[in-house]
């Protein structure tokens, strides 16, 4: 796999494009040395590069339609050349390294897997998401693709998850958790119950039992496996409970008068910390058992959220997430005993 | 419903017990005016309020049994004499007002379910939590108690959840959520996509539609509707991510010398902040749907968490919770529209 094969940036997919993803491209290009082409309409594109004096550095491949954010997975069956669907075709053909989107999740996800099919082997593609505890992420895995998952699609969600922690964060023999109500093996649904038994069973990987919601982020293990409705519901929750309760905290501080000073003294480390708690900086997820890589970057990314997405891009396309999938359902196919 | 009538408190269950529950108890007694009894072993309680000069403002009621608090619903047939048993007991003998425990919440809720029974027309009795938004807090059922949930049930959690807003936090027609995966009404998994149906169709209720994980905080809703296990999850996930942004928080502040006085100042208002934030200080969990008032509190609560959780069960039983549910379930019984 060649590094110098560009990023495929859907141009047109986001609360904030195309200006913001263009504004992204520029700072990729400039600021991290990545290639990147730019999936989108022309004419539109072309005026935003001019904006940024990069109408030469970044190519546009044209893509005339576009997925709206509030449009789910049926959309992507009615536009086959929406700028996701021809940026997951430059990847399809080899002409790119890896696909960055902004758009729906449900858009993306839908398009990823008419137009990249699923890996062989591989039940259903899952979304991964990397939380920001240290000292290494914890790999979130589904967090949103599939709705309902069976006990064996459980199993398979932490094995994808593992090769990412592996190749992603240099973990190795990552820790997996199954996210559920109780630590004790009986406690969770059916589905749940099951997958514990399976992951217990000899699944080759490092299994270390069940975990709760408040486990998302004390890093207690590598790879946290849920069916997509659990985990998009404790994703969300975590990201909306880390901003209230920074919300609160601002306004604790501001209520005091006296507390004035110290809160100017502080303000520069709380953004910090708030930066690195925010799912923008740390590049957004992705999108695991497609033949080709898939970024989706948060809808509300900005430039600086969509340039950290190209980076994890083309971080996972270099390491070959892709053909370590393939090996691990191969070898994991093979073996009766892992499944 | 008389209101002298004392709660019963498992003073054998939580981690702390019996002394912290003892503790609170008195808190109880003295700070609150609220009649308590204590169900546990009489040695053992009568040494624990000597401790405080209470040995004669306490009743202690005996039960020489206890549950574990690794313990599950399995025990609770096995100890029909054990303390939570004991204490739902009095409450169904008319002798007390309310039950509240800090044990295990799968042991208090098999316990409850067996002594007191659900109330008719209840499909499943339901774990309801209020979360600390403001102006009123917004309530989550299922919060923990049926891992598993039909779509009638979500329906049923969301009357459950409403009485409790109404006669709790005093919420006019409180407006109800159903926690899924995304705001459209197609978004979801099977059993959420028929719930929306059912809350659509002429519920009786004001349905708002779906909310997701990070509405938990921002008081969108005055109820939200979810299985217990979504709930569960959710719930420890929020409870998670506010403990990790108040520690990151508290090391950020100290990792800088010069915010050394701004964190003095601002100190008392952080932890101000914090104990409304913290489980403990809002009383606790309340199993609805029972023939009687039951609730659950942390179980790591100290004397102040305890106490907070009397005040919630008495005020709970001087509502009128138990009767209001009885009548809603009676009235949605009957209505073929309503069900």
């Amino acid at each position: 796999m060649s590094e110098s094969r560009p990023i495929a940036l859907d141009a047109m997919g986001g609360d904030h494009a195309p200006h913001e993803i263009v504004a992204g491209a520029v700072h990729a290009v400039r600021e991290r040395g990545l290639p990147v082409v730019l999936v989108g309409s022309p004419r539109v594109l072309y005026e935003a590069l001019a904006d940024h004096d990069a109408t030469k550095e970044i190519p546009i491949v044209r893509a005339e339609e576009a997925l709206a954010m509030d449009e789910g997975a049926l959309a992507s069956l009615r536009r086959p050349r929406s700028s996701i669907a021809v940026a997951c075709h430059l990847v399809r053909r080899g002409d790119a390294a890896a696909v960055v989107s902004a758009g729906s999740t449900a858009g993306v996800v839908a398009t990823g897997r008419l137009r990249l099919k699923g890996q062989q082997g591989v039940l259903r593609p899952a979304i991964a998401v990397a939380l920001p505890t240290l000292p290494s992420p914890t790999v979130l895995v589904d967090a949103g693709a599939n709705a309902e998952a069976k006990p064996e699609m459980l199993l398979q969600f932490a094995h994808l998850g593992a090769i990412y922690a592996e190749l992603a964060h240099g973990v190795h023999d990552p820790k997996v958790g199954l996210l559920t109500i109780g630590s004790e093996a009986e406690k969770g649904n059916k589905v749940v119950k099951r997958a514990h038994e399976l992951l217990q069973a000899g699944s080759g990987l490092h299994f270390a039992g069940n975990v709760e919601g408040h486990d998302l982020l004390t890093g207690k293990v590598d790879v946290i496996t849920s069916d997509g409705f659990t985990g998009n519901v404790a994703l969300k929750t975590m990201e909306g409970a880390v901003r209230y309760a920074f919300t609160e905290l601002r306004e604790a501080i501001e209520d005091s008068r006296i507390a004035r000073l110290g809160a100017a003294l502080q303000r520069s480390r709380i953004r910090e910390l708030r930066r690195r708690l925010d799912a923008e900086a740390y590049g957004g997820a992705v999108l695991l058992g497609l033949n080709g890589t898939v970024v989706i970057a948060h809808g509300a990314s900005k430039a600086q959220g969509i340039s950290a997405a190209c980076r994890l891009a083309a971080d996972l396309a270099a390491a070959g997430v892709v053909p370590a999938i393939g090996e691990r359902m191969a070898a994991t196919g093979r073996s009766h005993r892992l499944w």
